[in-house]
């Protein structure tokens, strides 16, 4: 258990004026308690904090694991034929909990109408200005999912071979991941002209001579995770390759000099954003069709966002991708993404692989 | 596309009486539109169906991707600046769609207040009494899954050795699946006294002589799910252990002979619950501290559920798990699992791994 989470979690049930705030989202759940066995696909379990008390709501199935893994929560447990949002009202009214923090982009309608019957108030709060900001133990266990992610890159490099498939070099990668980490996400391998397509599911399309291969994967290590994104030429590379890759690179380049020219300065982050973005269109490429970066931690994609439309500011102990890219339909595309974590003394690449163009 | 499953889908327009229902949910996605690309833990796309009209609302990462995918919806992307949510008010103004309606237990608080904003009447809708009933393509799809699944069994039995660790073992199961599928969750390997905690995560526990050994694990082919369970025990089965496993496979028989006399019969999915768990008891083991078994399809847990509060009656065409346990806690656990599928000749077995006590 983190102390300084809890008390910075127990000064919003100040700033709130509620009663208790209600942990539903996954991430949270496990930034709170360091418990991260809850499927992400099914309400099993909720945390419940108030001023003086730490209670996490499930079901049977858990009684042991939470005993053991969750020592300092008071352990509810979900009666034979009640839902979980119907315990956590038999719970506030045991507890006299009538002003309720939720996580309104979590908790669903279904869910709020059985609470509105129970609180008197309900207010949103959310923990993503906390989780923003890395302590050292975070930062740790990402720079190793990133330093196992270079790793995974080299070996991959070895596994191009003509006439492997997409989904046969998803499987490469995942499969060397998994042998000492989780994958953070489902790996994106894309041959040739489906490069063109940022978020492309491996098919099994098979390697040809002369065609670009774009690698996105990410390592997660005790739920924190990486996300990195390389784009190589498989035979000699082309002029045209070659002019989108470095208009790619350069635009990641103008963003982290950016970064290091304004170290310890407020940064917003759609000025980042713009920078690689008005780059890429001044090479008469074709504008970026998603946002620059994302903030990541236990999740893949959180706060800050670096795109256009962005209120965030940046800030010592983020860690962010910088993933410019150029898709042209048809054709294929570049995408070059690198994490990177602000520190007092600039902006630092978490990744260590090669950024420049590599032919296999 | 099928069409079935899109007139049945517009005669919910009419009951209703909305103008059009969102799509929020993934496998829904997945279920009306056969799209499976969009990301399940963030909102990337929603469908959006009016009586004359499919929509796809999603931003420009995904442009090339749906118009190659999704033919008979039209692409309708978000712009610059805007949020999913926002952007479908944009398309309600401009078809007149007043009422919406949506899926409650997937629309957030957060999405739910701005849709209010825009619409007149909201209502709830969902799809999963469409879902339980599988048509023949979801019938063989999840067949295919069951039998790879038998296959991994088969080759994981060579795997467990003295010294293997969960993880490790886990990892080998895994690795079997997707050199030619996917897990349709992360794969439960217990040994020992882990095996009382009914979602234990695998640790680096090693395997010992005369120690039971859990496996939990699912196969997904086409987005399609399988679930199945088989304990073990390693080394020369002792008494108390047989006792156990053979209170969990009769009351699993139990269960399933229930089914075969009332084939073509109104069952309740709670009765069923009720007989495996009766006799569990009846035998002086602790109650099954989960239910009975659950629906399978496009999730690994969808309806109907068998459980002591279900409301749903088993009609032909469900496939459902049917998983009695035993735990007893510093000790270890005992479940089977295995799917059935209802049809007309009677409840069918999809899994053909041993279901008799296996000592490796």
């Amino acid at each position: 258990m983190n102390k300084k989470r809890f008390t910075k979690v127990r000064k919003i049930l100040e700033e709130k004026q509620v009663d208790a705030l209600l942990i539903s989202s996954i991430p949270n759940i496990i930034y709170l308690s360091g418990f991260s066995g809850f499927s992400k696909e099914e309400r099993e379990g909720f945390l419940l904090i108030t001023k003086n008390h730490n209670f996490v709501i499930t079901d049977g199935r858990y009684r042991s694991a939470v005993k053991l893994g969750l020592k300092d929560f008071n352990f509810v447990e979900i009666e034979q034929g009640q839902s979980l949002t119907e315990t956590i009202s038999i719970v506030a009214r045991k507890n006299k909990i009538a002003r309720l923090g939720i996580e309104k982009n979590n908790i669903t309608v279904f869910e709020f109408e059985i609470l509105s019957k129970t609180f008197k108030k309900i207010k949103n709060f959310s923990l993503s200005s906390l989780r923003e900001i890395k302590n050292e133990e975070e930062i740790l266990l990402i720079q190793k999912a990133c330093s196992l992610a270079d790793k995974a890159f080299d070996y991959i490099l070895g596994k191009i071979k003509e006439g492997i498939s997409e989904t046969e070099l998803k499987f490469e990668i995942e499969f060397f991941i998994k042998r000492s980490a989780d994958i953070s996400f489902s790996t994106i391998v894309a041959f040739g002209e489906n490069c063109a397509l940022p978020h492309h599911q491996s098919t099994n399309k098979k390697l040809k001579k002369n065609q670009i291969v774009l690698l996105d994967f990410g390592v997660k290590i005790d739920n924190y995770c990486s996300d990195m994104t390389r784009t190589i030429f498989f035979g000699k590379a082309t002029t045209e390759f070659k002019k989108m890759y470095q208009a790619v690179l350069e635009a990641q380049k103008q963003a982290i000099d950016f970064l290091i020219r304004n170290s310890n300065k407020d940064i917003k982050a759609s000025t980042v954003d713009k920078i690689a973005r008005d780059y890429i269109v001044s090479r008469g490429f074709p504008a970026i069709p998603h946002s620059l970066g994302h903030g990541i931690g236990l999740e893949v994609h959180e706060d800050p966002k670096l795109s256009p439309n962005s209120k965030s500011k940046l800030s010592l102990g983020n860690i962010f991708s910088v993933e410019p890219g150029i898709y042209i339909p048809n054709f294929g595309g570049v995408r070059i993404e690198d994490l990177v974590l602000l520190t007092k003394r600039g902006p630092l690449l978490l990744s260590n692989a090669n950024r420049e163009i590599i032919e296999v």
